[in-house]
């Protein structure tokens, strides 16, 4: 057996980190990624500079990139200014972020749940026009800060729409870190009931309650093979205001190693480049296998 | 459903922090375990003093514990003089200290793996006669510093033998917590093919490399219901010289809080209480939803 893993650090990750980081240790930071054996890199985000200043310098990284065959580099693009920006630059692949939750919608999209559609229709058409994979993030999946616990069936409705629309997998995030396995059985289950095929469904788990591998461990047993993590567990949770963020790489390889599944990369020479990168961000990675190995490495 | 947590911040935690805190520190840490709703407390060891100088206060903890009825303070006891303090002292439940590995045993007992029994025996038999119960951890059960990785049915035979001296429960213990959710699922197997009866086994996780919790639903899916962990993840491991310890209580009563499964512990007051000793410890907890939490109590 084989997953994917979907690596977020250079977008998710350092997007949430207070430390700005300049681009080359960007550029070295992916081709670390990819030298490790990771083979899905999401590599920034063409939102407004005002709103994710660590990620400004875009169109300077894209173009800067040693990339390595066989590797993907999506982009994370929220509107039609943000795709025009990824046609000039000739990406390929690039992910939309949705919200499974009316007040997130208004809060980070000022969308209702309803019209956040709207502005992806056109987004969405015109990248599979030019031949693009249009991933999208469901973001609170599980819960939200204002709203708390969200029914399964309100994700599944929102995930319908947005494959309907052509993209090919939905991410599912539990944003907040909340949930636990029975919630990640409950949704999962929902789009089972709903005909969803389980390949086109990924999980996006942050580690703010220390469920991120349990839940992805639940994923996994009922099929899911693609996961989202990002190296060392950067990224910090922007409305839990915690250290730790997103499920660590180096955590869910451990643990899939120890199952014998493989994902071609190589976890001691991924905790090296997470260590490297603490230095550069100024704080040690949340992730325990970085830890526990920084004595050896 | 309903499951035990078996604590063992006091003993296992305590024991391996190198922050040597006093006795009236650990009788308010026990008081407020107690109060949070934990109902196995292990709350200290008669191992001698110069091996374990953070627990050498034993006998003055015990006379001065203002115990709860209905909840249970079992002590670790490592040899027949620390079974005769424990019987000096009235204890009722007692735990033993057992190794899965002959190079542990040798490192650790002082004694070969067959060995190590001749040492037990004695002391299950007079605490059995006194009507004590005893609980048998079993130590190093997925791999060891030296040996690597332990075979099941090692394990089982290590397990056996104490469950055939009269201990009424085993704890497997990944003493490095480097085990992953297929090795829990093979060790499991091994003892249910060796007619066990589940309701005999706990199961002990480090959070070292990240999996303790992965870990626990593993065993809880395969019908384990007695799960030992810390408050606020204190502890360490002695051998990987990690932050990282004993699975922290808060992590696994969020999960077991999400499943439905009543532990009758209050996570809030729980961290409150590992937030305080945090305090006396003068490191952060490790656990994920105490640092969650900290923002909010």
């Amino acid at each position: 057996m084989r997953v994917t893993i979907y690596e977020v650090g250079p977008r998710d990750g350092l997007q949430n980190e207070s430390t700005v980081v300049p681009v080359d240790v960007k550029r070295e930071f992916i081709g670390r990624l990819a030298a490790a054996g990771l083979t899905t890199i999401e590599t920034t985000s063409f939102v407004h500079p005002k709103w994710v200043p660590q990620l400004a310098d875009a169109e300077e990284l894209l173009d800067s990139l040693s990339r390595v065959p066989g590797v993907s580099y999506p982009v994370l693009v929220p509107n039609e200014r943000g795709l025009d920006r990824a046609l000039e630059r000739g990406v390929r692949d690039i992910a939309i972020f949705a919200s499974a939750t009316d007040t997130f919608a208004r809060a980070n999209l000022n969308r209702t749940l309803e019209s956040q559609f709207e502005m992806f229709e056109p987004v969405v058409a015109r990248a599979l026009d030019h031949g693009m994979k249009v991933r999208a993030y469901v973001s609170m999946c599980f819960a939200d800060p204002w709203e708390g616990p969200v029914a399964p069936a309100q994700v599944v409705e929102v995930g319908r729409h947005l494959l309907d629309l052509g993209c090919y997998e939905l991410s599912l995030g539990d944003t907040i870190g909340v949930g636990t396995p029975a919630h990640v059985t409950a949704l999962l289950e929902a789009f089972q009931d709903a005909r969803t095929d389980v390949a086109q469904l990924a999980v996006h788990f942050h580690d703010t309650y220390g469920q991120a591998l349990a839940n992805t461990l639940t994923a996994l047993r009922m099929g899911v093979t693609t996961f989202d993590s990002s190296a060392g567990g950067i990224g910090g949770c922007p409305f839990a205001k915690s250290a730790t963020g997103n499920l660590a790489t180096e955590d869910l390889v451990w643990m899939l190693d120890g199952l014998g599944i493989e994902t071609g990369v190589d976890v001691c020479e991924l905790a090296s480049t997470s260590l490297w990168l603490a230095g550069k961000l100024g704080r040690p990675s949340p992730s325990r296998v970085v830890q526990a190995l920084a004595k050896e490495l």
